[in-house]
């Protein structure tokens, strides 16, 4: 009879445990985890201090006791696994709430202890009042802390988890500044992407500090001061820690087992470890990208269940392998939804991959019927193929629908060909006849055909004087005047045919309109007229996402 | 220089004309629309009528003064095209304001005349009151008939603009009966997929009479009486008929040119008549399903718009197929969203071919996020390869989501097995770690790899008694209480290893949960202990959509 242990109870380990139930109804399974919950709502902890959602006990996706009844797990919870002995097939493990140590043997063992939050080495970052965020007891001392009066909040951090804390601070009235080390929030995404972002933390009165690390805690009259590199200090009676976080791989290192550049736990495509009778399953694991082949360390917990799962088929003589990850991820912010899968821009271009791109800005629904909002759909392809490499979108409602669908077409390797004659469901409170995928398709697919030749907007704003083509707006005088490219030129699209003898024609011409559309058919005019005329890939609302506004000041 | 004449200016012809002109600048282009307006927005009428489109403006998606300026189209409207000389190549127009008749020369030709609602030959049908709905003029009258004041409604056809009539007239207080020849609302569907639509009505208190149809209209005192097959007459100041549309083939079948089965014009992949000078496009003509390779007619806007596209590229010189239909729709009713792409599981079995099904009755997003919604999903697929043949989705919000993304798996050709492995983006208020599609992927899986048998519920209630499986529901004895399938035993799924005594070692025992997860473990239970068991699909809810409860009495 098979005896499986499996370290740790949330994500992975308890999908790998239920399937491993059903799987095999004799076999003896037991689950160690740390803490006193197991399979707990990690995601849903920020709106649970929010007060979004209101019952704790909602967090509890299972209980210990449920896993016992239902599934005939032997759930030990408080229980610290502190040694592998991969001879004997044993681990240690320490009760904590007994104090005591045991020994357990194994026919198999699933390690699935997940990814601690880092705490930076920054002096007084141990002070009260600052946090990090992975379980309940976290929250539960977050909210303690809130509920003895914060008027002022930092989060340190400004990645998917930083921002949802941020949202759900400030619907408790907190004034919040976020600081992020980097030049932009959602480091996964390509930068321009978060100008939106931007945007409705500005809106909502939160103060971004980009490019700034905290360098120094300090306790003061009114709670915490945090010194920042700029020299600036932020008071506040609650810190959080969003700074990311790091594979739990001390028990696998320890073991000898192999690990990978990141720290995660080295796993075949089966999710079997360098020791053939121990898989690892989760955050703490190392996978590969789905797109690029590399290596990537993804804390998720969708691929986490499923990892669970595939680990506990192959165990129980299922062969089944682990395709990697493609990165899907998705952000609510206030009114806002981020979502992203795939590779991004920047990870390209690091790479050194070919890519090339395409913006749209359409709405989510038939503009005519009410409650239409702009998103901002951006989608990378290979420039010979076509196949889609990544998507990014930012909006309102139907992001997280495009985003769902562009993760099935990478995933099945489709292009941007088959974007174009997607058939996605339309009625006007849903979609549009021509869906967003579908006019990304389009777009994509006229510049790869040659006949919508595009330029990226960074590319003209880039170019040395003497080579910096002429930018023809076509869109009306009225949108002109609100706003537009330094240097351009208006003639609108619907004038254009009558005044072709205002445009150079020993020039490059970028043609710029709103969105992008106008402007194709103005490029598509003047290339049959023998002008060299190119389009400005999604207009002036791509323009505007290179030039974010500069952010207001902190809230000190 | 090509001349272009284009035969309907709406979604399929408006479509045709604007790509011709991005293709080639110098072409002549012309089109003719007998009516008034081009490139309306024929999905938003009945909202229209509703109130929730208040302008009317909005509903014209373009102007012909746009169509002229922008794309430098000559756009003639009040055109009706009267006859095509194939041989001559030239048509004949009726100029409807000015009453007279010309011809116009052509080098390739595009008919895009689009489908009429249907107007069934019933006594009294052209009495002042009864309507059908094609375009704005249809709607200004239906809107001036309202105003007149109209207490009760009957809306004769339950298909997708018959059900939306009825919500909009609802929501306008009138009190309203849908008559439908067929045994269930929106024949595309699965009947028992529209139960849950059943319930929305009748909970909006509007009538169904399913398998009725009107056998006269006579005008009384309070209106128009409508008398049914069944002899029961319903009174209404407004009557809408919604039983379908034909395709306007007189000009394409005076012409000679090919015409299908079903009336449509018979096209190649390339949209191509039986004349190469003459193309087809829209709701007109016959086109490939792209599951079953059948000729289906199928009157959509996002197909036309396509159609138009493709028709436009292969005159320019850009050869491009059209892959076919596969019949993705949706249909919104207040709260509830009904979604449908591929083979409905009727039309596999109408035409022989093999298939596997299905349901399950997930959350949109994740339970313990506010706002969770249950939908149900059923996918059909191939019994050996678990190729996607169809999925059909019924619940509240995110529906639209699921069945897009199904669209495209059933485009790309994948499979069940492709389900499962899905990267879709989660966060707690747009999805689930184990997302719906997820779910369905698992439990279609495992019932091909044969660790998840399946019995559908359909074949257990038609098992003659000798034969009928032992149905042992595993939910609480609360739940079962609040009932359950006829005959069934209960022993909830958390007592049942301590009872398997009770069960019978000489008989197939079907399991029944609420949604088919607690029966999915106790089957794989009952099997590793030897008993013949299998799961039914989705459970009791499953049950439920094949009890539809009686309809209320009609509001006569």
């Amino acid at each position: 009879m098979m005896k499986l242990l499996i370290v740790g109870g949330v994500a992975g380990g308890a999908s790998a445990a239920a399937r491993a139930r059903r799987l095999s109804e004799d076999a003896e399974i037991v689950v160690f985890e740390r803490g006193p919950d197991v399979s707990f709502a990690n995601c849903g902890l920020p709106y649970y201090v929010g007060g979004e959602i209101a019952q704790r006990d909602k967090l509890l996706v299972t209980t210990p006791e449920r896993l016992r009844t239902r599934f005939k797990l032997d759930v030990r919870t408080r229980s610290l696994v502190e040694a592998i002995d991969r001879v004997g097939k044993k681990i240690r493990v320490r009760d904590l709430a007994a104090g005591r140590e045991y020994e357990e043997s194994y026919d198999k063992l699933i390690l699935a202890p997940g990814a601690a939050p880092l705490r930076p080495a920054i002096p007084g970052c141990d002070l009260p009042g600052i946090f990090t965020l992975r379980n309940l007891q976290d929250v539960d001392r977050i909210q303690q802390q809130v509920s003895r009066g914060v008027r002022q909040a930092v989060v340190v951090g400004a990645g998917f988890i930083g921002l949802e804390m941020v949202e759900n601070l400030v619907k408790r009235g907190i004034a919040t500044t976020v600081v992020e080390k980097n030049g932009q929030v959602l480091t996964p995404f390509d930068p321009e992407m978060t100008t939106p972002i931007l945007e409705t933390l500005a809106a909502q009165g939160v103060s971004v500090l980009l490019g700034q690390t905290a360098e120094s805690f300090q306790q003061s009259p009114d709670g915490l001061v945090v010194r920042l590199r700029s020299g600036q200090r932020l008071t506040a009676q609650l810190v959080i820690l969003g700074v990311g976080v790091r594979p739990e791989n001390k028990l696998a290192v320890d073991a000898g087992l192999e690990g990978g550049p990141r720290g995660g736990i080295r796993v075949s495509e089966f999710l079997v470890t360098s020791d053939p009778d121990i898989y690892a399953v989760g955050d703490a694991v190392e996978v590969r990208d789905f797109v690029s082949g590399d290596p990537v360390q993804v804390p998720l917990a969708g691929p986490a269940n499923r990892q669970g799962r595939i680990a506990a088929d192959n165990i129980f003589g299922r062969p089944a392998k682990y395709r990697g990850t493609q990165g899907t991820a998705i952000v609510g912010l206030f009114d806002r939804t981020a979502a992203i899968t795939g590779a991004s821009e920047k990870s390209l271009r690091r790479a050194g991959r070919p890519y090339r791109k395409v913006y749209v800005h359409p709405a989510q629904h038939a503009g005519y019927y009410p409650g239409a909002e702009p998103m901002t759909l951006k989608i990378l392809f290979h420039p010979e193929t076509g196949k889609l490499l990544g998507a990014q979108a930012v909006g309102g409602a139907g992001v997280d629908k495009r985003i769902d669908v562009l993760a099935v077409v990478i995933q099945a390797g489709m292009t941007v060909f088959d974007l174009e004659e997607m058939e996605l469901a339309y009625a006007p409170q849903y979609g549009a006849a021509k869906d967003p995928i579908n006019m990304a398709g389009f777009v994509a697919g006229g510049m790869l055909r040659g006949d919508h030749p595009q330029v990226d907007v960074e590319a003209v704003l880039a170019a040395p004087a003497d080579r910096r083509p002429f930018v023809l707006d076509v869109r009306t005088s009225q949108e002109f005047s609100a706003g537009n490219i330094p240097g351009a030129t208006n003639i609108s699209v619907d004038d254009l045919r009558s005044r072709l003898d205002e445009l150079p024609r020993d020039r490059d011409i970028a043609v710029c309109c709103q969105v992008g559309q106008r402007g194709y058919l103005a490029t598509r005019m003047l290339r049959q007229k023998g002008f060299s005329a190119s389009n400005i890939g999604g207009g002036y609302k791509t323009y505007r996402l290179f030039q974010p506004k500069p952010r207001g000041a902190p809230a000190t």
